[in-house]
């Protein structure tokens, strides 16, 4: 029989793909999609393939038209019904004044941060309404709910999301469809994403004095526990928001 | 000595034009912009100017680049100081299911919405700035706290917008800028906004049951006063966010 | 004619004190109510009436049976409707690890914080809905929103106070009645508060390196207007819920 | 060894109970409290026994002084450290206008649904704390974060309990004490609360149109999965905030 598909755009050395690689571990056929690093990619799946999952890769710029939709078309033709899809594209660049933000970094922020997810829900959620069920777990972030100083771009994609998150939840929930917006309130340990913003040397120092045996950072594979535990359950008791933050950092909302 | 100027984007019939006109009664000149209807933005700029006040008005295509931009450039070139600006364009296209809600839809939501704030604010706020004072009141709406079903468009667009104007609020606050968002939580008596949107039977019977003598309708008189009394508060004594709603209505947050 | 009356619960030389004298010189008789100092008492009348006002002092212990409910009663019976009543009671006690917090504490800070507003509106509200308006602002501060590290007892009262402030509204708005609950996010250049909380030295100190000239710290004739602004808003376009800070101050979800 | 011990304060045939059940199973030993009820209380009790499980039960009034401070001594000193707790007291009393809720009712309901939290937390974060971990799992409602029509009382008691659980937060989880606000949001399948609110005929009707196979009520069993793993979170990634209803349920912020 067919195993069930866990499709994951922005499956990164980070939250995305030690996410998809937690479903392929329960039993899931992980799609994993990225934007570059072919190798990277493939050495997820090979490591998922090691620990006797089933995973497929693909690179994806999912800026750019169709390319989300021809992944979830060709998934479901292909391998089977996508039962659980995890968005989790990022659209932080650091905190840029105003002047410093340019309308195109502005637009690309929208691109990767809130139409994205709307173009996977247009594609995905007829299919999974015709099923009557389906999951989809967003990865948010504090911009999705405050905006800071210099976050202009990120800020707004993050605000379109969570209320995108709350319009899809509205009219799919009782469809079946649970939708779930995952506000990560801290910094990941992660050297896709935070590692690449502070480069090697920084991310290094951050690790040893918050990260590693502090638990100061946001840990992928404890983070990946709670996305397989919201993909399990039962639709008497749906979360639809949840946050997530390391013991020792403040809350968005404390300073 | 010139007047001040209060940039007027959106500036129909309703809270837009209302709010041009206080300010204009107050003694800025007040540049009204809107999308269509040349006829009825004369008869306010001849309005105002009934009344004793100073206004132009110019048909203007908020998304179309460097519309906005170029309006601002012009204001202040040829009228005076940006003092104040009104930010009051709408992206509600009334309820629609996902399937019915075309790209095309949502990315015009976000133009209109999310993205024209930028631009204004990309051009004025360097402008405001450099005065050391300005402030830019932003018409703002239930979906903005909110998505409901059949709000993909407009909530994504009002939720950005929201985020948006905090970051802004956060890097220009400091600099003497006054960036406040205005939460419309109800129905306005305005013709071409609800009006369009129900067509002119369905109007009047609202404004019969629910608007006029009963006020059940918000009044775009009304909230003008709100509005200039905003822009009059002193720095000491800012507010970033309110809500307004009819006393018969319900908030957002009670059902 | 007799003047309405505007009833202020905690009219110390802050918020309080002003709004009374604000209300008192828009033709409003002001019933001031604080705990004590009645030096200070007598001398915030004898400047309303120097004014050309029209107010009356009373001592009140507001955490004590039947005093707030006695002060409505006498009001109106001596005086005259109660127009509008000012809530003004805080129940900042400074930061304080759980451990220093006692039941005590924590009890008092929901007798003024929180009961205190319920036995006013027990009191008042059946008064004003058979007259079909009336207007009670409830002062408020961050911690309504944000519980942060040893504020248990001022949080928890200020919580309960907010939701009470909603249902209220929910319940009285439609019957004409416009509860409002202002957010007074930041310091207040009050030395009644504040100024008692710090000491003379280090509130001076605050004042001349944040406020004064700076406009760092709320000035309680500022958020005056404010509150008069609030109980003239006509009642198609009623305020809910409201912010204030300085300019130069950090929003309470920001850091 | 001894087990880790799981406190339930509030252990009807709801939440409560089914959460002890729940961690029983996993092997803690299951201290349940409730009011009333010893017969349910010791069936609840033997039924945890006959799966192999341990547990005791206490009839506790919550409002009554030292009554939750005695039980949490006891526990342990009798039987060992409480690990976990359940703060599942509820604070409902129905819609009731302004003038039916009496000032003992609005009183009871802070007594239960911000106080006892308080009680709890000052007795056990101490102990908590010189052990360097915990849990405090705190169930809440709606009326946490939406003041409603008729919920003076219970609105009131429960905004203050959420932020009480962030300034909780906020001193203890550094200290590695997870505090978690659970917002039940939607009608829960329980006898012991619902089914008494209701009376067993129109319990049993909603049982039938909205429950059972419907899965429209919370179920308690599906409810204790998510108590179950949030206890679980690893420290790098715990969720503070985290809200739960049936698919088939509206959003509070929807209508």
């Amino acid at each position: 029989m067919a195993k069930p598909v866990c499709l994951v755009i922005g499956a990164g050395a980070g939250i995305g793909g030690t996410v998809g690689k937690r479903f392929a571990r329960e039993g899931y056929h992980a799609v994993l999609c990225r934007r570059s690093d072919e190798e990277g990619l493939e050495r997820l799946v090979s490591e998922i393939e090691a620990e006797g999952g089933s995973a497929s890769g693909h690179l994806l710029n999912a800026v750019k038209a169709g390319t989300i939709e021809e992944r979830v078309e060709e998934a479901e033709a292909e391998i089977g019904p996508v039962e659980v899809a995890i968005y989790n594209l990022g659209a932080q660049v650091g905190d840029r004044p105003l002047e410093d933000t340019s309308y195109k970094t502005f637009e690309l922020g929208w691109r990767m941060g809130c139409f994205g997810l709307f173009r996977l829900a247009s594609e995905l959620c007829p299919r999974m309404e015709a099923r009557g069920q389906g999951t989809i777990l967003v990865t948010s972030a504090t911009a999705a709910v405050r905006g800071n100083a210099g976050q202009h771009s990120h800020a707004a994609a993050m605000g379109g999301r969570r209320m995108l998150c709350q319009t899809l939840n509205a009219e799919f929930a009782p469809k079946g469809i649970h939708v779930a917006h995952i506000l990560i309130d801290g910094a990941v340990d992660a050297p896709d994403t935070l590692g690449k913003m502070l480069g090697p040397e920084r991310f290094q120092q951050l690790r040893e004095t918050r990260g590693l045996e502090h638990d100061g950072l946001l840990l992928p594979e404890k983070i990946a526990d709670t996305y397989f535990h919201l993909a399990q359950q039962h639709r008497s008791a749906w979360t639809h928001e949840i946050d997530l933050r390391s013991f020792s950092d403040r809350p968005w909302w404390n300073h």
